[in-house]
């Protein structure tokens, strides 16, 4: 194992200084691919990290004050160790394991690991995620990490990139004269222009409430919606729901609400009903199947309404909805979501929740969620070319669809919820929609849990069972860098 | 109400073009400083937002290709909005309510402000936090907001400034061989580093868990220390305790753990004791008072903990110790803390928490927070010249709380703690305590509430009551702006 985790943190750092999706060493060919804008930008910042290694020697090796020699060496000792573990890492393969309700399973770190990391460290880039795959590589499409869209923001050069001076956003409010005291108003602003953009969602007469992602504003709802006493409410959606609503419900055994279950077969007055459209993780597009009472509340929740999925059929209005930068342009790190709230009441609860578990929301990924956001309207304002996002999600979708389903009728043994389509008026054409998860049926009559049948042959998926469904069927992420998508399809066909 | 709004708004600015901490606009008097690097920074990247200015006024005015003019249109257009709504706010002073219990009480938005602000958006900078103040503001120091340090990190130029490029930090993961999966290893990196340089908490052998603040750690520890099943664990602290170790306990309801009160006063033999020190509210150096019982569990809260506020006595080696940036750098909008954990089942449940309630954490706001404490670290490594942070908060404090003690000598009706001291084992020197917060009393035999005594003066407190302590006494914010502590202590010395 030592020599995987090894492996994979020398690999990572090929996507750092690669223009393109598709791995390629630089240690191995530093002058094939020319530094592009980025590479330059944090190349020019090197010197406290240098700094920082030559004290470190120095530290080690007694005083020396001829600092640059300590640096010469450092980056010495980097690149020798790193092409020892790049021969590791070609030797041994990654191995995962899978458990159940873990969006993954951590390794016990070996001595070599810590070691190797403490060399790397001084040079250390910002982390790319999942190390990277090979042709016999485990692939783990189990979360919808949305790698994808990396290649997208690869090419918009320093249109949403963000500065932050050491002296910036150091208090906790953003704004006293909001309700949602810790938004930064340049966030606000961009989230309205998107929507009115995009066309997929009313904002006039609407509270901006940010989160920590959609899962904070997820149980901000909860709290806002619950009764101020008596029994806990019961929280419902129709199955297949997401695996994370359960779970986030009940973890902390709140008093307020609780898990109910399957909306179409709930009984009772009172309840938070969560209407998931396109839904996560079949793709279907919903609306509430609970009839209104007075009791019944509704959260939409709209993390997959964008246009590279599904056409924008209509300008949602609901009391709650909530989106994510993790979806829509792929940001997932930055752990960006707002919800739109009609009522004040509730938006000032949701604020509270947001106060009380956080104290606000990170202001460094607003600005640069705002930073994104604008970048994105950019692209259909009058900017001429300026890159499109939602044309080159929707042409990834489209093309990853149409291979997943090729794969699909090659194997034989894997079938795939129909295509549908509708009239985008974002687009102005008839659009299919082209979820970000595949919710895939494995139809051989000797398999009856699909997940464990794809592990074995190390596709990691999440079962049906967590959405509340059959364990034949599986959730698989559509959004996952090139790379590893061209390995999945290609295992998946072969298989019989 | 609708002109302080405007006013506050368009009187923020002024603090974004400023070197110093004390207001002067920019507007009238643009040449009286220079611009410094940061603001040549944010000036050379102005190219998007004027493009959306020109975008928005070709969108109201009909096709417009000229959008030069229509830059310059909007500049002048803000100048001019600007200049009439400084006026307003010199008319109208700023006034603040109070609630219990609120971090702020948030007001309705008038249209004028509204209005205002959408003019002013196209070109606004990051927010900057509570409204500048004027010698009969109300002045809040009811929250800990750590703007004091923000003079400090505008001296260090680019050494703690960062940069992120729109394809970077996009994936939830950081590092899958860790068992907190979301934590940036710089950060990790950074975080053992600058304890190794302070000497305040030992880390080999420690977990770091990353949390959204950390209070969101302090959530994580209680989900992680409560017993599977049975009755909720009891959650203590001896008077006067936190104010939010009883409103984040409760809020959910939770029926895993459930506040308890006092520590002092418990009987029983399962529970979880948290021991903030210095202690917030009173500074005061603590200790766990509960004898060890199988069934109990300690929680060590160190967000004072720092050479700025007490001396450095003893290298902290408890199970579960709470730091936080927003204290010990400032970098409260950053939203960063970290849990050092020394069991690891601990740290994983500690982990599941965060990813059950926010799926991980900013990773920019980590990238910030390993930069910002990559500085501190800088500053006392070999670096000859570098800021040293711990010796401008020492400094600071040590004026401020000369300046605190004349003015309630000077008043004569308010009394302070004795100050105590000790050797630090960092600056090698005997230092007495500056704590963050000063814990006022009231020693006028009329007043039985002093944070409502102080609020009819304009000083907005934080009561006695919160901390389950005695409403003769107030907590006091000891790290805002200049402007704010001078006006409070000139104006608390002038009580009688």
């Amino acid at each position: 194992m030592a020599a995987f985790r090894v492996g994979a943190r020398a690999v990572e750092g090929r996507f750092q200084g690669n223009g393109g999706g598709v791995a390629s060493s630089r240690l191995l060919a530093p002058l094939k691919n020319p530094p592009n804008r980025e590479e330059v930008t944090l190349r020019a910042k090197p010197r406290s990290n240098h700094l920082v290694a030559a004290a470190k020697l120095r530290r080690r090796a007694g005083p020396m004050p001829l600092w640059r020699v300590a640096v010469f060496a450092s980056v010495a000792l980097n690149v020798a160790t790193l092409a020892v573990l790049l021969h590791h890492y070609a030797a041994s393969p990654p191995h995962h394991h899978h458990h159940h309700h873990s969006i993954l399973t951590a390794g016990s770190e070996g001595s070599l690991a810590t070691a190797a990391r403490r060399e790397d460290r001084t040079t250390m880039a910002p982390s790319t995620g999942k190390p990277a795959v090979t042709t016999d590589s485990v692939i783990n499409l189990d979360h919808g990490d949305p790698t994808m869209y990396e290649a997208f923001w690869r090419e918009t050069g320093d249109a949403a990139e963000l500065v932050i001076p050491g002296w910036q956003t150091m208090s906790y409010f953003s704004d006293v004269t909001n309700v949602c005291w810790f938004l930064e108003p340049e966030l606000d602003q961009q989230v309205r222009r998107l929507h009115r953009t995009v066309g997929n969602a009313a904002v006039d007469g609407y509270h901006v409430i940010v989160g920590t992602g959609s899962t904070q504003l997820f149980m901000a709802a909860l709290y806002a919606l619950s009764p101020d006493a008596g029994e806990p409410i019961s929280v419902v959606s129709t199955a297949p729901y997401y695996s994370s609503y359960p779970a986030v419900t009940d973890f902390l055994r709140s008093g307020l609400f609780r898990w109910a279950g399957d909306a179409s077969s709930f009984e009772g007055d009172n309840y938070i009903e969560l209407v998931c459209s396109p839904n996560n993780p079949d793709g279907a597009i919903r609306e509430a199947v609970l009839a209104s009472k007075p009791g019944g509340k509704t959260v939409h929740d709209f993390a997959y309404y964008w246009p590279q999925y599904t056409p924008i059929t209509k300008k949602a209005d609901h009391d709650i909805m909530l989106f994510t930068v993790s979806k829509s342009t792929g940001h997932a790190g930055t752990r960006i979501g707002w919800a739109l709230v009609k009522d004040r009441a509730i938006a000032k609860k949701m604020t509270k929740f947001v106060e009380l578990n956080t104290i606000g929301v990170s202001k460094d990924s607003q600005l640069r969620a705002a930073k994104v956001l604008g970048a994105v309207s950019d692209g259909y304002d009058a900017k001429v070319g300026a890159p499109r996002l939602f044309d080159f999600g929707r042409r990834k979708m489209v093309e990853r669809w149409s291979t997943l389903r090729a794969a699909a009728a090659a194997s034989g043994v894997f079938s795939l919820p129909e295509e549908t389509s509708g009239f985008c008026n974002f687009t102005k054409e008839t659009a299919a929609t082209n979820p970000a998860f595949a919710w895939l049926r494995c139809d051989r009559e000797d398999v009856d849990d699909c997940a464990s049948f794809l592990r074995s042959h190390k596709i990691l998926t999440r079962s049906g069972a967590q959405f509340g469904a059959d364990p034949r069927y599986v959730r698989v992420s559509m959004l996952d860098r090139d790379d590893a998508f061209d390995i999945f399809v290609r295992r998946l066909s072969s298989l019989k």
